[in-house]
């Protein structure tokens, strides 16, 4: 069978083991492919229960919820801890955003030690400028090195923080082996892998880490990130913000702050109770799937994303700007055109297909192994193309503009 | 009528204007007598189903509903401005938890001055922790006053932090009397008054704010805290958190953080969007009933709290540790006996009625105007005496331990 054909595709989904999860989404009447899972994942139906049954115990139990809630970021945390990032209970929470996270770990980090501040100049944006941030108020310099890779010639460095995956070419940065070659501790963002890329973080050596749930960990839109530190590091570190959260006996109130011993003393203020649920069900998920079997359906649909892209004749101008080699590839292809803005807009508004797009000239085709099929990827690039041969990107409303 | 007596309550029920919005609130067979809105409020009908409407959007329209809710920091911020705060369009943003941003803006405002911290032995605790820990980062001394009338005393100093409403004793704090007396700047928490005191930021000469939308507001377990800066000091701070929900024009990511002129330059990282939702209908029912309408019929029921605790017989050992004038008194009761803790157990398990308790020795009974009957305060007052009458709370397990 023609690698290319849609047959192809078709036998692919047929032959996916994973291809019952896809129902486990709420889907609807939507009948457009949804390449964006990398920006926000798509809603569980186990989700949108399970919110339904904690409105629904908020108004019930009241104020004695919080016997059960209270622990919720521990235990969230210790799920993600062993299902996600092959991390041990007791090392991870969540609550907070992942900016908050990443600033907390790192304001902790630089406690006790000068030096520069290192992370590469593509890096996600807000952990750049909460690099920037703390360099500016403890009076260090903040080097943006080229890529993760070079952060390990850097000397008198203080602290590194990294992308496991980068968010615009998808590229995977070898966590293990920067880990152990860079002298400096190293806070890895794992936003773009968790769920879809297996991370071993404590085989790999990586002490510090933070993340997000609502990519591929569909947990919704603003969903708390989680924190992990390993547990030999956790008793020296404080974080800079001081919360009964993280309080030892925090109801006994009358007390100095104490914190906790564990990764607890990493929580700040009350956390948001309904993200954490739908956290847990997200985990939960992608648990019973397997991030393994969902890295290589992944593997497999990038690799037909660069297959396809490749095939097309070089007239449509389109560059794969994610690297060619699957191991060194997360679960999105970056393709790069110079109109590539208003090539998303009609994508979107022509033809049922919703990429997404990162300034200047980057096209990102996600895909999320739990509910995209191999067709959805076959189609998403045989209507690219169509609207590229036909010029459909100069028919629409191209104002410049945000896409999330 | 014997103002004692059940039927004067019944009949203020029967003239209460507020009594209608009882039923705004899910309550389902809920007989519980709720005096822990103080602490979690209820779940208003309105907030139930927007929640659901939002869940559905989130699977419906996927990335693309970021085009609506990425302004709703702002915008939900806007609508407390207007009806709980007294402040303008501009000045309030909704976000991250009360600790995180107590401390965003107490760091902002440390930035550029010498001095202590000051707040009052009592406030609430992770308003202390949060100072505490600022004081350790910057080698600042943190001075604890007795109570907040005595911040206007102290020298040297950077930042005052002070509660509007005290948690313990519900005692009201004369924000704008002590905001012209105090040389420093002040911080005002008013998680404790948001919804139920009027609150005029604005008229009071207030430039700092922070509080919660969980208690009086009605948001739900964790839902997202507010941060007011006025308008003209905004420009002058920096977040200590440099996130990219702070960043002018966000998605023009490969620049340097170049902070919003206005007060998203307080977010950082992506907001809870179920929970801004959640809050957005919890002051849409506030504003609806009108604040002003609330502390009427607070002030009335708290009223009737002491009156009925001053008229139990002795023996009973009770003693109110609210203050007596109602003008000084949040929407709690504070009344302190030895047996506390096993009393609120007691009222929890053999009489349907839910309180808080507040350690060493103090009950708070909460009034939520807007579901709270005169008959529920009646009811329970006679049900805390008959309890303690019969001396049940010697009857109940009463292992120390938490009640949020």
């Amino acid at each position: 069978m023609d690698p290319l054909s849609r047959e192809h595709a078709q036998a692919s989904d047929a032959a996916d083991p994973l291809a019952g999860f896809r129902e486990r989404f709420v889907l609807g009447e939507d009948e457009r492919i949804y390449l964006d899972g990398n920006s926000l994942g798509r809603l569980p139906v186990a989700t949108r229960d399970r919110l339904a049954v904690l409105v629904r115990e908020w108004g019930e139990r009241l104020v004695e919820g919080w016997a059960d809630w209270i622990d919720s970021p521990a235990r969230v945390g210790d799920l993600i801890a062993e299902e996600v990032l092959g991390a041990a209970p007791g090392e991870v929470v969540v609550a907070d955003s992942t900016t908050v996270n990443l600033y907390k770990l790192c304001a902790a980090l630089l406690d006790d030690r000068t030096g520069a501040l290192v992370t590469d100049a593509g890096n996600f944006p807000t952990d750049r400028y909460v690099l920037e941030g703390l360099a500016a108020a403890t009076g260090r310099e903040l080097r943006l090195v080229g890529a993760p890779e070079d952060a390990a010639a850097e000397r008198d460095v203080a602290l590194v923080v990294l992308s496991h995956v980068d968010y615009r070419s998808g590229a995977i940065a070898d966590m293990a082996a920067l880990t152990a070659e860079i002298e400096a501790d190293v806070v890895w963002d794992v936003s773009h892998s968790a769920g879809v890329v297996p991370i071993e973080l404590r085989a790999a050596g990586v002490q510090f880490a933070v993340g997000c749930t609502y990519k591929y960990l569909n947990a919704g839109p603003g969903a708390p990130a989680f924190l992990y530190v390993a547990r030999e590091r956790q008793a020296a570190l404080r974080s800079p913000i001081w919360g009964w959260f993280g309080q030892r006996e925090q109801f006994a109130m009358e007390r100095s702050y104490d914190p906790e011993d564990g990764i607890r003393r990493f929580l700040a203020g009350t956390p948001p109770i309904l993200g954490l649920a739908a956290v847990e069900e997200g985990v939960r998920l992608t648990a019973e799937a397997g991030v393994e079997a969902i890295r290589a359906k992944s593997v497999a649909q990038t690799e037909l994303i660069v297959t396809l892209a490749d095939a097309w004749p070089a007239p449509l101008g389109f560059e794969v700007a994610s690297p060619r080699d699957p191991a060194a590839r997360g679960s999105h292809v970056a393709l790069r055109h110079p109109e590539a803005w208003p090539i998303c807009r009609a994508l979107i508004e022509r033809a049922g297909v919703v990429p997404d797009f990162r300034g200047p000239d980057i096209i990102r085709l996600g895909v999320a192994p739990l509910y995209t099929r191999f067709t959805d990827v076959w189609d998403a690039l045989d209507r690219l193309r169509g609207v590229v041969e036909r010029g459909e990107q100069r028919l629409v409303d191209a104002t410049p503009g945000r896409v999330t």
